[in-house]
């Protein structure tokens, strides 16, 4: 883990945030690299989840909403940490993680009540992770919220939140979706944005922070169907991950057991990711369904309908809902250990490669001219290719450490530009992976990246 | 404006936010056309500013920062609104507001103090707008930043901001992205992102909001060489607006009057579009040459060096900086008024039209079957294009109804599919601005897209 951090950083994909002022905690900045290979992901995402979906619409949100929104939604009242403090050094704890980790995650905590944890940490006399005494106080709940004001005044009502999911903006606007766009059920609503947690432990790099991105779709059904789509999207989820080049022994899916299911969830699966940190296996996906337990919080709360009528059968309900859920950060550490490799060479020399899929490389293409001489006919195949695609010009130092700088970042193809250029308007493609060598006509090399770069 | 609102609303490109709850305060939520238009936004920046520029390469910074940032950039010190409150009704006001409306733009109160504002308010009477009285507090300022707390406990030390803007992130970045890039002078960092201010007076839809997205560049140049490189990028925005469709008659280059000018600006010019409301003209595009201010402020709080070393001259300094900064939302508005239209045809009907550049559209193309016969090839028509392009399949109600539909979103090619399509392989192409069709056959529809919608 220590090299592919090492590796993010060195590259340009991800920095530090706030790095000259010592950093904020657990904040990370995307370089150059990182913003395309983020971008990229999302595109996909977009692409394979509304594009291409004959099912599914997008929405964007705003991520201040009116609090009712979290009245209604449960996270005013029960999106909390059980906290307790260390009497004698007075750090600050997760009581289910101080239980998790004593048991060596033979007890579930996620289901046990404050009272109950409380027993079990005295019980078993479970001692201060910093300090090793054992004198817990109480638990307190910990709101995971940020909370801020709106308005210029400091009055509680005009306190807001930043969302801590994107999910309840698409459920607030399923009337809004559903007769602008006269979709009929089943439908889906799909959304990418920022939410915000704040996590007493983030950690592991990108794997957890307290500013992240999501993408987020909800998928509306006639209740009774639910599981069938439910296994839908569980199968195109995985599908998705396979087809962006992620190896399937990495990934491990989890249908979660009847007693680990929220009360409101008929079904619930989580894709995991084998990260290189940690026990191994880590959340990637949870595609949870989630009934109508959405809607009808909300109906109850805004008083509005959250009925759809079936204009075939004359049946009137309220949709249940598959929720596929997944961070882009996360799924963009997931991508990056998973296309990280240290390789041996025939002749004994090593290369660090990224084995990006092309569609996801944040450089789909570098163009090397041979020597400075053919910077005109280089600097001109740049101006053309890069009007379609992010394209990289290198021409300084000798073309096999270029080769390495660009294996290094991912890039699925060198162009070099050599002296027969000027004669038959061709150019030679390296590529990454195979590291083999082809003659290509300049004219052609449009069609043919095009080609290569498709999902 | 009411008429273009109405249309944004009902057609699914914008929402109120938090509707079902009476809403929040000027947030807006983009539907499933909005975000699509939204998109094509950003998509078309980040092509001419980062892809297609040699200067350019991209960065995507947190939103949560260290204080020291908006300590170093001025931004807790200086970035407020001098707020005061109406004694007789207590309501709050902006003092610069109160002048400018009162001297009707004759007075620009952005250069006055506070002390100069109470003293012009007192001397001219200038009522409440609200209950007309003449009797208000003195001024207080109003920090413009959203505050929340980062961690678990509330102290001061764990205080952060909601960034105001996205600049500061790359400024913070300038060594990073310098470093890993190998990027020499002159060079830009261009980034896509939200950013939050706690406007007391927000309004005109999505003109005004507190919660928006930005679209910067902060492009460093060599001291003596940003006259240059302002005008420059003043030529470049104002031809990427072009670019988009924008009439060059909705748009004003206003260059910035030396006493207008922030103490550390050389030159600044905004590019201003006439909306449908207020005065006319308002701030699209603020192109201003910062010259070293921001790097100097950081380099100083953060004691770490902002200079760079001209590997060619041997020169060592602070590069100056030419920002040309531009708000998604008030671009994407611009571009909905400017598009929106109300025609009176040939037969005396009238259609409502926007005519966006295909590369904005929403939709690039619906298929339209003549018949619900023609499902199936319609259907296989759409499957085959959704996999290149955001494409709508509608099978119901008369040909010339469905015609008017996607006019009035934007959609530039009808394709309908009729029973010759099942002999000749072939569709028929309506084009929104001209109404005009022809015949074209399948295979080549793909690549007859592509060339349409390109920038």
């Amino acid at each position: 883990m220590e090299t592919i951090v090492q590796h993010a950083k060195t590259q340009g994909f991800v920095y530090q945030g706030s790095e000259i002022y010592g950093g904020l905690a657990n904040t990370w900045d995307y370089g150059p690299l990182g913003v395309e290979l983020k971008n990229n992901i999302k595109k996909a995402w977009w692409q394979k989840f509304v594009q291409e979906s004959p099912y599914n619409v997008g929405l964007d949100s705003a991520i201040l909403m009116n609090s009712k929104v979290w009245e209604a939604s449960g996270h005013i009242g029960g999106f909390s940490d059980p906290l307790m403090d260390c009497k004698n050094c007075k750090t600050r704890h997760r009581a289910d993680k101080l239980i998790e980790e004593y048991s060596r995650g033979q007890v579930n905590a996620e289901v046990m009540t404050n009272d109950e944890m409380e027993a079990y940490i005295k019980e078993n006399n479970i001692p201060c992770p910093n300090c090793g005494a054992s004198d817990f106080t109480g638990i307190r709940d910990f709101n995971l919220m940020f909370k801020t004001f709106q308005g210029v005044t400091d009055d509680a009502k005009n306190a807001v939140y930043l969302r801590p999911e994107t999910a309840q903006g698409i459920f607030v606007n399923f009337k809004n979706v559903q007769r602008t766009t006269r979709k009929k059920v089943p439908f889906g609503i799909a959304q990418i944005g920022k939410s915000f947690r704040n996590e007493i432990t983030p950690g592991n790099f990108i794997f957890r922070t307290r500013e992240f991105e999501q993408m987020e779709l909800e998928f509306f059904c006639e209740p009774g169907t639910d599981l069938e789509w439910h296994s839908y999207w569980r199968e195109y989820c995985h599908q998705f991950l396979l087809k962006l080049g992620v190896h399937d022994e990495n990934l491990r899916l989890r249908d979660h057991e009847a007693d680990e299911l929220s009360h409101y969830s008929n079904a619930t699966t989580d894709i995991e990711y084998k990260f290189p940190f940690g026990d191994g296996f880590g959340e990637l996906w949870g595609i949870a369904d989630r009934t109508d337990y959405d809607l009808k919080a909300h109906m109850e709360h805004s008083k509005q309908s959250m009925e759809y009528l079936d204009p075939m059968t004359n049946k009137k309900y309220v949709p249940y809902c598959i929720e596929p859920s997944v961070g882009v950060d996360r799924l963009l550490l997931a991508v990056f250990c998973d296309s990280y490799d240290v390789e041996t060479l025939a002749d004994e020399t090593t290369r660090e490669v990224l084995h990006l899929h092309p569609y996801l490389a944040p450089i789909k293409a570098a163009i090397l001219p041979l020597t400075k001489k053919l910077s005109a006919e280089a600097e001109a195949l740049y101006a053309e290719l890069s009007k379609h695609f992010m394209i990289e010009y290198d021409e300084s130092g000798a073309i096999g450490k270029r080769y390495r700088r660009q294996d290094a970042i991912g890039t699925p193809f060198c162009i070099t530009v050599d002296f027969d250029t000027l004669e038959d308007n061709s150019v030679t493609i390296r590529h990454r992976d195979s590291m083999e060598q082809e003659r290509i006509a300049i004219d052609e090399l449009v069609v043919y990246l095009q080609k290569e770069i498709t999902l």
